[in-house]
């Protein structure tokens, strides 16, 4: 017995990718496939239209091929209402709950496409009716509620990835080219710097995402001066990054090395731990800055020209200071605002926070990942943003010659 | 003006390099220095003596170079009772307090020497009368209470550093190699599986430090008959190693790849999310594997072999599980307790837990390091344990050929 | 003014990318395009065809991107005769010369369709009327000689690349998965086997690429046993592997260091340079068999076994051994001899010669890429082979599961 | 039956590690010993002196112990003439003869001590009468000729390894510091630029060891200016450095990329080929300076400015030039003489080229070590040179800022 469902693409369908994701995925998982009509652009403005009958031998093995051809944005031609079905308990799905892309998503609830709020990827899809019409919205597993209307199963639900722009150009253009690994380090810059530039002159906001190699190779002063310019709006570190900040600014030092002599790397830990107790003797940073204890550098500049941070605890940190979230659900929720507000992402030399920042970004934020370690970034990129560029290359240079491009020209 | 120091070294303080560094220091820090006395151990099994004057140019730079000398095991010949000062506050140490080394520590109190316990590195050292007499332990930072009795400077504190072992024979000799970048691979597993027998032998414990790779690469079903046969006795890991394995289990998958026939490695997170949404219906994996939800891999073993685990949490968690624990301070606490029961600790492939393990173990702590990436394993050695030994190689064909030599022979 | 030039497409032209890369390109090159003719492959046997029209700013743009086209399979729908001019001199190529891919290739001469020998990428296509009619084969730059009638521009040249295959099924099917980096490394190692089992009952020949890590890293043993029993036809390597296995055989070490004890990593280069003197003295490889000098090992085997082998030389080498080729071009016509042979290549644990190797090899050659350096495997896999896989492990433990695997099932 | 033999140290021999070095290698080859004598230096700047009986079990283990405590510069108290044995035939050294280490050596011939000349490690050292009395020097394998008088055994020869400076200012001071994974890049640059400047003012001769990153990464131009202003003497380098560094000038792209706008990284190959085919036809690189071909770039600098440079061939060379010497031996020749006229050596960015350089350097040279691959940065280092430093950075930022700090300060 074969069974089978009528399904649609449209867009750039062919030079996207999308085209050749779908056959791959269909024959990958054992199925086959007619195409119906084809309607292709014939000149690169025009969108194509396809739409096809997808064939498998049992229930089972369709809806897997149209689960992952839901994923890469192949909608049933033929749309119905999703299913809804109440979470049976805090924090656990009913059975073949949908779980999210990253890309934009909507809901057919009564008839109507509602679009899905945060988008993120890997949540269930909660739909609840307001006085302004019904909403959908993502939630992560552990915010799920006994009695969440969650979307289950394939049906009424449209995915659309977003496109790869059919002109290079542009201050974005260059964002789709992966990792850089045989390029141009400072032509590179100088475009990562236009980026920059132009997001800000839309009115976008840039995260930046901050591990304490920053401080340790150099690069805290020319940060500092970017987030008082305001080409930075956010920040998003962990607790070594923020003392490490702290101790430059106090002691002079970054894990007791002397970061203009590189002398006597000794007595770190000292006046690490003297740095942390410090603060908590203030009450906080911000609270030290009021009082003058900081007087410089990242954070310092952050707590004076109001630019929000989220400081997000692990199990490496010493102290940890007041400002340091350290329950992971709460420091998640905190990352997760300051992502789903975010337009451009910087994430500089820190795995950790990047995958927990990348982890809530929809496809549409554009990335720039910069950090010394191949596989770091190709991992990184891998979460797949639709505008997103890697580097590999020193984050003690790559910081000062992005200060002087974007403060200097 | 010059000021000095009398100072003492002892034991084989030319093989065990301390004398070197003893130099290197002083001169490194601008300091000079005679010496007064040094008797010469004649025979590979005699130790050595030496006494000699550190002069600096004023008192600063003399409590620089002795603090410095300390954390080498260069101690005051005249000694004092060591310095204790009341924190001021909760959190907050005294100023010139004394950061401890991971080293076996002695503090002298009331003209007695009184053994630090608990010894980590980076703490403070806090003293207290008890019934059975004074106890010197260590506290981090965020433990510290106000009025606890801290000491503070360098006076009446004797740093012992493990030396290195005259004869590299016997099953613990080849731990000192550093990392083994052109070694057999082979023949270094079989040297790892006599020192972990051996440690079992003379009643130790095995602690090993796990990360997700393990279930990716394969290495599930070896690691989880290491626990089943006792040769690991304890488990640190965090949320996504737990679910991966339990995954597994429940789907047949890790991250949505049969990790037997590789097929499609789609529908990935649905199985993810799943896992941890059935393990918090059951409310934790002891509840899941009682009631037969879980049957086999790592987590069972632990369970069913009443093996302890801490599941730490991190800010990448998806769920989590009911049994991570997400406040990094408790998880903190809960590795610190593991750590310091442990008399062999095998990091398996995580930068991030055996970091966190690894800062809370004495020196005196054999130590295993394998990992794929070079750089882990060198940052994780650094850490100075006396006995360790670290392994560039992939876990997924390690664990494999170390459980046949543990269990196959 | 606007140039066009009609081309056409045939075969998967869908799910093989090849339709999004002619897109892309011309999009990327500032051209567009009409599509004049669509007929897609409507089951997933069938194949689709298209035409269409590129056009252009002017002539220059236009040759730029239909060269760019034919790289990827894209030809002309109007075919006539391929352009043939003279080498002007020795070594030197005629302006405007056709630069080859590695893929299938066919010249249009007197009307007919000639199918080019030895494909190979970056070479110059020489035409040659012989007693079986015309021949085209591709010649490296210091091979061409004044007067050779060399293909230039674009016309009359049709380029194949090889289809992915439509079913991931088969012994080679999981040759296509780029990097394994979470795949299971057992199962992979397995699947690797079987593949090489398969090309060896197609009759096929395989050709193992190996650096000197596999010597150090106790994997010389298996190796030997694969070239024994036939899993390995030919080998190729540099000085330093066949003098740490020769080493291994008289000293029974490799590089100074016991493989089997790990003892005494000292006086190696001594025995490293003898070894040299040694095989000097007798006057080769396989006349220190022969006398019995050396009696075990990869060479000792490939010696026994006819087995041919290329030791190609390199500035770091010390010696080298009378077998081996010191002059670059030389040795890089031995490699490509045996490279032009082989079905599969496995490349083992090398950098340089797996991308001089691969320099040499069609698209159409199986090839496996095994390094414990990601860098490395992604750089080798990246020449683009249509059925390649890598694999980021240890070489050490890698052989001897891979012999298990082969020998003892 | 024990043996024995006294052997002396002198020196600043405990700050600088050789006693404790000469204490662990009697262990660790199973020997004993006692002190017989020990002068300690009372003070920082007084050397000290100890002599000692080594015992061992037979004359083999303290022929073995002897040996590896001449590598650290242990001498036998009681020196006698050096043994020699004439090679027995061309490209053979007798048994039992001395391998070098890259220190200062001195042979003991009729009663006299003997400098080596040209000391490299892993060669022999021949002795010869000459009118200006006898001289050593070491030869390498390949370059020993029948009947040369070989020095065997350890008897006679003394080896002097630099000592670590008690001070550690200075512009070379910081050349200790092993690989800089935790420093400040840009105040690591700014001591590198330093001690190029000093070594300059002293007379000395800097040697640019160069690979094609260089160009990618957009460094092309600053390390132009670098050989032009005299800041660079020597280069050493292989086909494809030179070859893309032409390509730049003549085409603007390298490896068919625009380096400043990044644009279409496509016709690669082919003006890479073209150029090596222009760079024929006229004959050689100085040629086609001349003829105006080549208009600027690294390799037009070094021709312009009389800089010598040695392009050594390998096994992946596209064409090569007609300058690329092709055989690795006489390449190697090439190499050695430009390695011995240097006094600092900057390794950047190639791993092959410099090894192949550094096999050549005695450990009185400074070695500055550049890459971005900390695994290259560590292997380098490790080749012992008694003043070196690794920075693991990226080449495409770390050549312009260095540039700027020696230019333009």
């Amino acid at each position: 017995m074969t069974v089978s469902r009528e399904v649609e693409l449209e867009g750039h369908i062919i030079d996207s990718g999308m085209m050749q994701s779908c056959f791959g995925i269909i024959m990958d998982l054992g199925g086959s496939f007619s195409v119906e009509e084809f309607d292709i652009g014939r000149h690169k403005d025009e969108e194509s239209y396809a739409r096809m009958l997808v064939e498998a031998d049992d229930e089972d093995q369709l809806q897997s091929i149209v689960h992952e051809l839901h994923q890469h944005g192949v909608n049933p031609s033929d749309p119905k209402d999703a299913t809804l079905v109440p979470a049976p308990d805090d924090q656990v799905v009913p059975h073949g709950f949908y779980s999210t892309t990253n890309h934009p998503t909507y809901i057919r609830y009564e008839g109507e496409w509602v679009e899905v709020e945060d988008m993120e990827m890997d949540c269930a899809v909660v739909v609840e009716d307001s006085e302004d019409g019904p909403r959908a919205f993502t939630k992560v597993l552990n915010a799920i509620e006994e009695g969440d209307m969650v979307v289950t199963d394939e049906t009424g639900i449209k995915v659309q990835p977003p496109e790869r722009p059919r002109d290079s150009g542009g201050a974005f253009g260059f964002m789709q080219g992966g990792v850089s690994s045989e390029r141009p380090s400072e032509s590179t810059i100088r475009k990562i710097a236009n980026a920059i530039r132009e997001t800000k002159k839309e009115g976008g906001k840039v995260l930046a995402v901050c591990g304490p190699a920053l401080i340790h190779s150099g690069a805290r002063e020319d940060l500092a001066r970017l987030v008082r310019e305001g080409y930075v709006d956010m920040l998003s570190a962990g607790n070594g990054f923020a003392v490490h900040d702290i101790e430059r600014d106090i002691y002079g030092t970054s894990l007791g090395m002397d970061t203009e002599s590189l002398d006597h790397p000794r007595h770190g830990h000292k006046h690490h731990i003297y740095t942390i107790s410090e603060v908590i003797r203030e009450g906080g940073i911000a609270e030290a800055v009021e009082s003058g204890t900081i007087e410089s550098g990242v954070m310092y500049e952050c707590v004076d020209n109001d630019r929000p941070f989220v400081l997000a605890g692990s199990i490496r940190d010493d102290g940890p200071l007041p400002d340091t979230i350290t329950d992971a659900v709460e420091a998640q929720n905190a990352i997760r605002e300051q992502a789903h507000e975010a337009d451009m992402v910087l994430m500089l030399s820190t795995l950790l926070h990047s995958v927990a920042v990348g982890n809530c970004l929809p496809s549409t934020t554009r990335v720039v990942c910069v950090d010394i370690n191949p596989a770091t970034v190709t991992q990184l990129l891998d979460r797949g943003s639709a505008q997103a560029v890697g580097m590999v290359t020193d984050i003690g240079t790559f910081v000062p010659i992005l200060a002087e491009q974007l403060l200097e020209e």
